[in-house]
């Protein structure tokens, strides 16, 4: 996905604001003088996927006009501690200002595709695609499915309004599978994907004879179940394994075949990526 | 720290218009009739300690005003899995909506809280205190600080504007540790606590006989190192570790008699607490 | 779909501002002593379908938290010239200030709703879906959608992120239809639909023959290529007409026998319903 | 007026957030190549008087800062259908992704200006002015009042604080015409003018024995009353006749002698003009 | 003017975010414990117009929502020392995290009130009105403005937008005053005033010949210039001085004659109303 | 400090648009011809000091971007009446729409300065510095503590968050200085100071006797018992005199010894600095 710069103009102006609080960044302001230069040097300091480095450079020239860039590498990179990733050249005094909102938005984000990257590495060769799920961090959801994207992932929906997803609650509510998916089929749209979560095997026999589901969510499932959700759904819909996922099971659950794994670490959990900015002043 | 009701009202209502995107939740709209009742009970899956209740209560209120909610935990509990935090009872169709965005904000701050407590346990008795630093996640600084509180943690400094942190570079601008402290005193205005960070015992003893300075950042120190600087600081100036912490790393680093110890990780790296909302339709 | 109370908010208030330009209602101000009651009548002048009641009665309550109202009409609701909406009563200042942004929102609402409902009434028993389009008007998109669905209309896709619609310039950049499905499909994620637009039966054949189109849009099609194009489609894809598509004309698309037919002119020509507020003061 | 652009940018970032919905254009994100250009013609495809290019160039250049742009045709312009109203060159996925909402606003500002300037055209030689209300859409009054403009109508006021606009409620309030007038007169301060609206002869009459209103609106009036009001009021008070008026009645409306008619269905009821955009890519 | 509600609860947020900075205030929260209750009373130490309690109410009403008022002062009341002015009870913690945001409000716009009572005092009996100009603090206009007519003036033109004012620059620009007033008359549509600066008599003649200026503004005009400008215009025109207007001199300038007198002073420079909030904890 | 662009550009538009009202300025609008260019001058028309300039030039440069600007005056200059600040030259039109708001900023933040500077010379070679309150105009608080700055002032807290200042009502609510103090100390974090109000000598000894308190403050102490406050706090303690400070009583309070003098007027009571824009169309 390609990030519009009205959205990244945004959410790094709203990041700038918390950092400078009343408005400054009063020890810069107090010993750096107004014209001297510097140069900095975003660098891995861990080996990791590189994803960000759109906020960062964003966060420098929202903060001084006056930065010169220079790229040495791209989202996706598989960087190596010790890789440059960029460098700025510009007022010393803006530098340091913009450096730790910078190195938030980036390692933040390069923590998230680095633990996807992962968990797609474990998967490799099965076939099956890790996506992300809505429990991602309050205002960060884009960044973060975007960095799962960057990781090799795949994104589940944006947000409560892009697909319909049927939970047992939902259920409850209307009755049975059958009725929520009629109901939900005819009312939704031609536009909507149709994904309904089930816990058993039953529940998964009324899904296929209903026939209007687009995807099955199959919700902490043991691996034998797995297996013959799978090849009950074969050709029919599409399947997503969710429920206890993580990097000792996710291989094990990748190998029933199932399409689609869905992991919440990916967002809810993903450790920081180490970069930091030495600068020559 | 007492979150306003203003600033949470703005941090809700941006997290769930993320999630409503186009601005509706289709499953629950499509499905749920509109008189329908329900009930929540927002459980513990894991232990840790809670943070961020109140977020999660007002976005269920901001969802609908015809909740009522119970509680029986309050920040600061440690919870065991399966304890019950609040029961919330009201509309189905809200309860589905504001469900993910309310255990998003309550599970991530949980999640620093449980981290902080671990830290914080760790260096038991030793009369340290663990803080937080600006490593945070862009617009949820204020959440995870106020999530380090609960967790039983210090908070450093909030923005750039707060105190001032003298770094290398900073010193590098000006010329010398002792030029560096002389204009930061004179300039600063009597409010502000400057902060100072040195990488050897010379440098922290050019800052010592400067005398301005109220905290010194003994950045990256080894334990043999730390010990002389606390020996020379004692009495005279706050000292605070950093660098290369974790939760192995950490007692010892306290048993050197330091009075601060600041740890990124806290709020760059901290997983989630894993907590869920049981519905009864 | 059920309009959330925090974005109905946002909608109104940024309406009533609009209208307030520097802050007041100066006439109203003047001349209505702040003690004053009046009571206002909301009253269809013309027949037609009742859509955007809640954004009137916000618009109301926004201005002032005293009035009390009473609801005749549910948005749905078939009109005819005279009915009686809704009763409002409370302060007579506050009820001349908001008297016009609630009728503003409430006719230009009603407005969609009632030409929608004549598209699809044009087209009762084909069992064809007359759906929007996003040629709406900026900033009232989901208003407008919502008002569609109210009509008995269906909503096509919310933006340019809920769902992959593949037009001819994308298909020109990527080279083929066969190429532009199979990278769509591929790279789109498990959870969005895919759309293609196609001018002719050649390119409705290529279409078919990939077969990872979900939609597939049949533009500018005359009615006998529209009828063989639903031959070709039944069973396999989904059908969706657009393009020169009027209340002369939509009967004799729908009864090719196609899915679904895309209207622009629900949202962008709508004319106004004439809904008044009589005031008793 | 000249729109300003602090105040274009914030329209167009609205209503290009609006189409983005969680943040991204994902067909063209997927199919269209980062490197690939594209040109773009916008083009009439209907007969009409050309409004808001301004707003289509600016959602251009805020989606990309890459695209030149040529200016064939100003707003005012009587466009035949297929006239080049500019050209757009630059990269082919951002095209795509600001076209529709480019389009959205310059259709319907287009379309207000047409319908203003059949009005103007219907009361030629009559020395009679078109004026719009404030039956507005809402959000977009500054939009739709500038295309009036261009259409060749007046601007009534623009909100409740613009000029006072006394209705029959305000007087009931007061007590009489008499006691409205001269209390709208003492507190209303110098730069604002006073308007009074009226429904009968009577009425007029206590306007003109008052004196101190400027302008005053014969609503509904029949076409032999509105006679006898233009001759009483000639050379003393302006005058405005409003209610019932469309392209069938306004001739013979204008012909009494009226210095304004202000029409409703400018701003409430103006069907689009057709505008495309033809890409090459 | 009547302040609208969502008006105020929009200054109020931004006043009480901009003092809380990062989000709390620190001291009240580690010392007032949070059942504490207390009393605040609200009292002039000074003479003065009281203008502005509704925005220090809504400041501790948008803090807690727990406070009791008792009102016992309203604006326009002239204020003795020691006169109370409201109690408010409640939260003891919130009472003091709102104090100096309630303050700041109230005594500024008292201070308004109070500097332009003095000024209408000075011209008591002459028939002349003090009214205010475009030089208000940025952000604040309307209040200042609200100030000014509690304090007995009346309010010039808001913005640029409300009214037409000719000046220097204006008229060079076009060629004549004859060209200038023309041009206005014919542009400006009929709700607008058009007022003219003129600096001489001889400018003052050819305003008067051409007829349609409703305002002159005589702007630096001596004490004799004024009267001769005065009998000029008597009945024809309406009048304002401007320029050089001060306590001493505005008697002076009121018997000349002349309408308006506007004083920059009033907004620019009105010192603050001391008004102090006495607790009980 | 150094303004932040991304602050500055917020406020400047926030003042724009308050000018612009519903969205132009119709004079310009009416009467400046498109391509008219003007060269306009920044001109002091009073002795004093000048503060705010970059909000004056953002003003026009965001207004239009087509205008030139030579600066012959910065922030901190001591202009005398008739010197040049800056000329700008662009388009007629706009420098007349920016002028307003432009003179508005410098004005008053350039009358905060001259009066700070007054305060500042008053108690020239005492040693002592002169600083602000939190009794600023609300949404003004960063510009006026700059033009504090810029006067040769200090400044006190920026808020509610980033210094402890207890007072009165929190020792009362604790129960004793000796308790607050020490309650402040634990719980505060390293980065902040303690500041606390005292009204007596006896008050005075028990923060000395405690310890932990970083700054004094010292509320309407007569010269007396200031002198006798000044001589116990040497050394240990900063002290800081508030209350009843005016240009005629600050020497003597400065000359008491105290470290800083907390004037609330420079903020709350500042009258404009009378600065002009020439202009030649």
């Amino acid at each position: 996905m390609v990030l519009s710069p009205i959205i990244i103009e945004d959410l790094v102006k709203t990041a700038l604001k918390e950092d400078l609080g009343h408005g400054f960044d009063i020890t810069s302001n107090l010993l750096i003088p107004a014209g001297q230069s510097a140069r900095g040097v975003l660098k891995a300091r861990q080996d990791g996927r590189l994803a960000g480095l759109i906020l960062a450079l964003s966060t420098f020239s929202l903060t001084d006009i006056d930065f010169d860039m220079s790229v040495m590498a791209e989202d996706g990179a598989d960087l190596q501690a010790g890789d440059v990733i960029a460098e700025i050249e510009g007022p010393a005094r803006s530098l340091l200002t913009a450096e730790r909102v910078a190195l938030n938005f980036m390692s933040h984000m390069s923590g998230v595709a680095t633990l996807t990257a992962r968990y797609v590495e474990k998967v490799k060769d099965t076939g099956v695609e890790i996506c992300d799920t809505r429990k991602t961090l309050p205002g960060l959801r884009l960044l973060q499915k975007y960095a799962v994207e960057i990781g090799g992932g795949a994104n589940h929906r944006f947000g409560l309004d892009d697909a319909i997803l049927i939970k047992d609650n939902h259920i409850a509510a209307v009755g049975s599978i059958d009725e929520a998916l009629n109901q939900a089929h005819m009312l939704a749209g031609h536009t909507k994907k149709i994904e309904i979560e089930v816990d058993t095997l039953a529940q998964l026999e009324d899904v296929l004879a209903n026939g209007k589901a687009d995807i099955v969510m199959l919700d902490n499932f043991g691996l034998e179940d797995l297996k013959k959700a799978v090849q009950l759904c074969k050709g029919q819909i599409t399947t997503e394994a969710s429920g206890s996922v993580n990097l000792e099971t996710v291989r094990a659950i990748a190998e029933t075949g199932v399409d689609y794994i869905s992991v919440g670490a990916l967002t809810h959990s993903a450790p920081t990526l180490d970069i930091a900015l030495d600068i020559d002043v």
